[in-house]
């Protein structure tokens, strides 16, 4: 979520390279419809307005693990996931109740940064570990750990996005995935995989998930991504005695499981099966609007710029010259009716940032983001100009 | 939220006397299932999909400072309103916020077991001061207020619930009200106001809220006995800058806010003036109920034993003798098939609670309440001829 009032004004003549919100035409099929009044006309439809399962829907539960092992040949067992409401709910559940204020946590550099404020609101250290193309690179993380060891402070969790990173738009490949798995192991991290873009792949095959790889992993879900993100519903897969601590924990049992009433209509939506083919209709759309980003970025950008060029998700990372500062994009950018992200707030030192730009190809339609691009070459052409 | 499997049961033969859940015939009302279609029909309906304003549906918020400002002559404005995700969302929020680990927060003795749990989830310091039929006592209170100060932990937050308190159901008279307020603020302690039952009145005028009698206040409030909890949705009003400071925590800048679909849904249904109607309709409902509970009690239950009568709200609490153990009562009721909770887990102490049942009287059916009642009646007699 970025500023619902920045959001709000796309609707007018901005253009948004800056929300990872899907496309707003995506939100509410006729198979959505057909889900919400199969729901209201069930036997017993009001069960979905009481409190609900502390674990979720139970039809939703099996429905999740059973595609999670099909996908992954995994065997996950269904006391192994947890509905949530949402992936926030997932990591701030994961910070109240398996760190300390002080508690060491590591992150890449960059990462999600409303995750970061998450596990600040909470009082931890945050540090981070650097990435490549092929994501987290497993030496200097393991640098970090025997640094943190010796400190005295070894870290409690790992927060890494394997798939479809965000901001970078990079994967985590599988060689360096089981290095991870086994440094966990060795330095007793638990891994907490947010895999929120892992259906969304344009191309090539997604590597198993931490939840397959390594026991000591925490594995978040999302419908935001792939269905409709004001339902606010995702999972949370791990082993059973994190789970089992989970669903004794305070706030589930004050408000029971997590959204009944949207749950139940996702539970008919799946099982009808709608998600899988909306799945792949959106992989095409997504897909084709990356390559639309793509081609505008190497028409309109100077050749000192570069960018990522991700195999899924929603976005790509923009790095600049030295001599141009993200902020000052960021802001003219603002001036003429296109949102981005600067790079400072994805990072836990922001200076590391100061050159970046994070863009989404999610939101816009093709035709805003080819003007959006346009404008953005023009700015840091001036910008670059200006420097010299 | 009580144990989900213990409320499954209840479909069978089982009777609940134990779940503070709304009857489950009150909740897919025609009018209800109006504004679901309404929402899907409206021009824009997957704006509800996407996520949502950090503050909430902007048409909710609006209304609820509207009634909260008709029903108490305040002049509350839509800066101090967000919506959460039921009050669960509010006191957890709160008790992320607004505490540290090891901070003292006073409860009520006794208090809502799950809020307790909530709090210890975030590792406060828990402690508790008496109430009578008039509710809290603010010179108790102000003894642990001086005990604490003097011990160098002043404590952050007083929770309380004023109107038809959970468990006990007794209502805070309005003297009180304002004795608290005026240690709230000598003491520098933020009083969080749990009023979610404020709207289910059954005789007399409630006094007017910590909210606006007291800056220093944080009231929550839910439609989840109200409406229908599966829906998750409530709200939480204060000081702005309070709310300014929950805007802009990771929680809410990650998920955005709180469920915007059924915020839509619910912003609807009020905007028709169906909420309205319905609270007027629970309220006598839940007045029959009440009255039903009382005269089986009065039928089936020896002289030594005693109960509350609420005026309101879903509980009633019942003092055994002290040769009577309550776990005794709930473990034997439940092999008859009658669920209730022992008083224990209300308290910061549990043993303050030995001698106590909590009763609800708003989820079983009339037939069942009696019924339940006359079972626990059989019951503790038979205990009571055990101890003599």
């Amino acid at each position: 979520m970025q500023s619902y009032q920045m959001a709000q004004g796309v609707t007018d003549n901005t253009i948004s390279l800056m929300l990872g919100h899907p496309d707003p035409t995506t939100l509410l099929t006729p198979e959505l419809q057909t889900a919400i009044n199969r729901v209201l006309a069930s036997p017993k439809p009001y069960q979905s307005l009481q409190y609900g399962a502390e674990q979720g829907t139970p039809g939703l539960i099996d429905y999740l693990v059973a595609k999670i092992n099909r996908e992954q040949a995994s065997s996950i067992n269904s006391d192994q996931l947890i509905l949530v409401a949402g992936s926030t709910q997932a990591v701030d559940m994961i910070a109240r109740l398996f760190t300390e204020p002080g508690d060491a946590v590591i992150v890449e550099a960059p990462s999600y940064v409303d995750a970061l404020h998450v596990f600040y609101d909470h009082g931890v250290e945050l540090y981070s570990s650097p990435m490549d193309e092929n994501g987290l690179i497993p030496e200097d993380l393991e640098k970090l750990l025997k640094r943190l060891q010796a400190g005295g402070k070894p870290p409690r969790l790992l927060y890494t996005i394997p798939n479809f990173h965000n901001p970078t738009g990079f994967s985590l490949c599988l060689e360096r995935r089981n290095e991870i798995a086994q440094l966990a192991e060795r330095y007793k991290f638990m891994i907490v995989e947010d895999d929120v873009y892992r259906d969304l792949i344009f191309e090539g095959t997604t590597p198993p998930s931490f939840l397959t790889l390594s026991g000591e992993t925490m594995s978040i879900g999302s419908f935001s991504k792939t269905l409709a993100p004001g339902l606010r519903l995702g999972w949370l897969a791990g082993p059973s005695e994190i789970i089992e601590r989970i669903l004794h924990c305070g706030t589930i049992e004050m408000g029971g499981g997590a959204n009944p009433f949207t749950a139940q209509i996702v539970a008919e939506y799946c099982y009808l099966q709608y998600w899988e083919q909306h799945i792949h209709y959106l992989q095409q759309l997504y897909c084709g609007r990356r390559d639309i980003m793509m081609a505008a970025l190497d028409q309109y950008m100077p050749r000192n710029i570069t960018w990522t060029r991700p195999s899924g998700g929603f976005f790509v990372w923009v790095t600049l010259p030295e001599n141009i500062q993200a902020r000052d994009v960021k802001q003219q950018a603002f001036e003429r009716g296109v949102l981005v992200s600067s790079g400072e707030g994805f990072f836990v030192n922001p200076t590391q940032g100061e050159h970046n730009l994070r863009l989404t190809y999610s939101f816009a339609q093709p035709e805003e983001i080819k003007v959006g691009v346009r404008i953005l070459g023009e700015i840091v052409r001036k910008l670059a100009n200006f420097a010299r």
